[in-house]
């Protein structure tokens, strides 16, 4: 984990510059009528994989794989259907061969959860962790900076 | 079967009034990197349920059920992440106690599959089908005529 | 479709030689408190795609895809979390170049729904249908004896 | 928090008295043929409820609620379909208000994946968090000492 990392609050729509619409669907309701905590993790999963395609360009780093170790979700508010949800999506850390993406959920301009997720970078011929390429830690630094508002 | 059904074609986006839009999401994908089939079925769900809401207003018959007892779907075409897609729903069929609805799922405007939603209404006083209320087969019929674009 | 086709009624247990246990989940409820019409959907490929692996066996006909065209649920009685389900699959009907699968679910010997999925044999160079291949309709004619019961 | 919580290694099978088997679907699998980390949550939540069904014992407190306010899973092996998971579900920590529970998931005796889950409880008169209640303290505790292997 880098020292010198701001602070990146991610319950504040203000922190994103990276925005998925997700339109809820019925089936993503549970049996006490609230969106289930489960397809939250789709929610943030779809946020996520749109920010890593545009930014992290995994297609330019044959020889990497870039693995999900941990997701935190905080569920802070209850999410009912039908409706469609802005899932803002953030780096959040950059370590030496880890990052974390900040997530936060937001529904009718209100915040209903927060999420964290931790990638690790392995090379895949050794199949063990490795530095974050140089040009990738580069782009996601300027983000990290705009994130944070400095 | 109301024997003077017109005939609905849902491989036409032309014949569709009610339109839901669903976006994908990664998690969508099988392991042939296709969107799934069970996926489908949410996407035929959402547009029903938005379809259903809207022209049946279920709350004001209470005494009265509206249940699924079948859904066949039609797969066309491969449909890949990422996207949005435009679900088409409309009346297809009014029978004594059952209505067929119809659907047709488009993406970048190609039709990738068509689905028939066969739902019945019940009497929760009696556990058993029942005539479709006067009121609502009305209003369907005339959703009916506006579909088949007579 | 083969005229000569026996009739095999997917609403008994007894038809079936192959069974697919699954483990309902908590999340397969929707906001009624049953399960969710799109997770039959799952159940149902759950069964399929258990039966295919063992009788189709795919990777033995490496220029030849399989692909789903169709699937129809027949929803006959509501299900409960929690508990596990029985999902009997057979083979229902050997066309020229297509075969329907029937799927019937149980939970504790009572039937829940049936499903027929209609997939198409596709030849990976010309990209159309291409006939079922000649030891593949052998293996699915000796089951469809065993399923008829004859 | 508890101060005097003991250590609970949710990577042990020997940890967990309550195990909630669970049958992998083709459609948890996403693009890369893993079981999507979507799926994991719903791993996790089958485990979480049966524990809580049988030992919280919700019903028997109609005046609280009981909130999941975090979900952290940590991915620890890349998992195939198909197959049967084990869910290890144990009480991990006991606070004034929420309590955590732990989560190991096994397939074919090898760990995959652990998970915490928070969840607070609510006075359903005022809104607020509340204390854990007594009974259901003094069945954790059990429980967890039980888990412990103290």
């Amino acid at each position: 984990m880098n020292e010198q990392s701001p602070t990146i609050d991610t319950t504040r729509a203000e922190t994103f510059r990276h925005w998925t619409p997700v339109t809820l669907r019925f089936s993503d309701q549970d049996s006490m009528g609230h969106i289930n905590n489960v397809s939250y993790g789709a929610f943030v999963e779809a946020g996520r994989n749109a920010f890593v395609t545009q930014y992290l360009k995994p297609d330019t780093h044959p020889g990497i794989d870039f693995v999900l170790a941990r997701v935190t979700i905080d569920f802070r508010a209850e999410m009912h259907y039908p409706g469609t949800i802005d899932v803002g999506t953030c780096i959040k850390r950059i370590g030496n061969s880890s990052i974390t993406i900040g997530t936060g959920i937001f529904k009718d301009g209100v915040l209903h959860a927060t999420a964290e997720s931790t990638n690790v970078f392995i090379d895949l011929g050794t199949r063990k962790s490795c530095p974050v390429p140089a040009d990738i830690r580069s782009e996601l630094e300027r983000l990290l900076i705009e994130a944070a508002g400095v």
